[in-house]
C-alpha cells in the first residue's frame, strides 16, 4: 500500500531526547521484572501454585506459596515505578510537544532519569533515609514543573 | 543545533483538551502519593525498616512496620487511577489524534476527569455504595466510546 | 472557533497498526476489571466494609472483608498487564514514530498483543508453566525489540 508521510515528530531535538529518556527509564523499569524473577528463585518465594510444581509434589512445593521480604522489595520498587513513570510518560510526551528549549528539556529529562535510577538503588541495597525519600521527590517536582508548563501552553478547558 | 519544526499539535483544540485534561488526572493521580505518605507518617505504618529509622532503636521502630486500614485503602485508590488513567492516557491520545468534534472531545474529556475525582472522593472519605461504583463505571464507559472512536477511524489489523 | 489543521498521523499504516493494537491490549487489560468484580461478587470476597455493606448488618457482612485465591489471581494478571501494557504503550508509539518498515511494524504489534492475550488465558485458567513464563517473554522480548529500534533512530542524551 502506499504509506502517508509521517509527521516527523523525530526530527525534533526535544522530542527525540524524550524518546531517548522514556526508552531508558522504560526499559530500568522493566528490568525490575527479571530482579523479582530472580528473588523469587533464588528465596523459593512464588506467587502461584503452577509457578512451584517443578520443585516436586504439590504437597511439599506447597511450602515456596510464600512471600519473602526481598521480594516484596523489589515488588514496591517497581508499582512505585509505574506510579511515577506513566506520568512522566504522559506529562512527558505534551510537554515535548509544548515547544520548550532543547537545553531545559533536557535538563528536565536527565534530572527525571537520573532521579528515578537512584531510586532503585536506594530501594534495592538498601540506602538509608532520606536517599530514596528524596530522589522521589525530584523525580516528582520534575514533572510537576513540566505540567505547569503543558498546562500554560495548552490550557482549553 | 539546528532545530527542525515540530507538527504543530498543541495548535488543534481537540488535541490541546487532550493535554489538559490528562494533565489534570496524571496530577490528580500523582496526589495519591502525597495522600499516602501523610497516612504513612500519622498513623506510623511503614512497609520499609529503613522508614521506621527515625524512631528510634531498631527494636522498637520495628512495631510500625505494619499495614493501617486508611494507608491500605489510599494504595487501593491509587492502584484503581492506574489501572483506570492508563487506558484514558493511550486511548485518549489516539481518539484526540483521529479528528473528533471538539465538543464531543471536550465531553468525554470533562467527564472521564469528574469521574475520575469523584471515584477518589468516593473512595477516600468513603462514600457509601454505589458512588465509587457508578463513578468508576463512568470513567470506563467513557474510556469505551473513545476506543470504540479510535477502532472506527484507525482499524488496521 | 477556527480549528488548526491536526498533523495526520493516523494518515500513516505503521501509526494506524499502532492505534489498533494498543486500543486492543488496553481493552483487554480493562477487561481484567471486569473480571475482578465477577470473581469478588461470586465468591463474596471485598477490599472495602462499604462493598459489604448490601450483605446485612455490619457484624455478619465483616465475614465478605476476606482475600480470595480466585481475586488475588486476577489481580496479579492485572499487575502484570500494567508492568507489560505501560512500556509498550510508550515504546511502541515511540517505535511507531521511527519510521519502521509497515510488515515489520504489524508483526511487532501483532506478536505482543497475542502475546498478552496468552498471558491473560495462562494465569486465569491456570495453564501449566511455562506457559505463562513463555507468553510474558515473547511480549516482553517484542518490547526490547522496538526499545533499540528507537534508540538506534532517535538517541539524544
Amino acid at each position: 500500500g502506499e504509506m502517508a508521510k509521517l509527521p516527523q515528530l523525530l526530527d525534533n531535538e526535544a522530542f527525540r531526547a524524550y524518546a531517548t529518556y522514556t526508552t531508558i527509564v522504560l526499559l530500568k523499569m522493566m528490568l525490575m521484572s527479571l530482579v523479582t524473577a530472580y528473588f523469587r528463585i533464588t528465596r523459593k518465594a512464588f506467587a502461584n501454585p503452577e509457578d512451584t510444581a517443578s520443585f516436586g509434589k504439590a504437597e511439599s512445593a506447597k511450602k515456596y506459596l510464600r512471600t519473602d521480604p526481598d521480594v516484596e522489595r523489589v515488588r514496591r520498587g517497581h508499582l512505585n515505578d509505574l506510579e511515577n513513570i506513566v506520568p512522566f510518560l504522559g506529562i512527558g510526551l505534551l510537554y515535548a510537544l509544548s515547544g520548550p528549549e532543547v537545553s531545559t528539556a533536557l535538563l528536565h529529562f536527565r534530572i527525571f532519569a537520573g532521579a528515578r535510577i537512584l531510586h532503585t538503588f536506594a530501594y534495592l541495597i538498601p540506602l538509608p533515609q532520606p536517599s530514596r525519600g528524596l530522589s522521589w521527590a525530584v523525580g516528582y517536582s520534575v514533572t510537576i514543573s513540566m505540567a505547569y508548563k503543558v498546562l500554560k501552553t495548552a490550557l482549553y478547558l
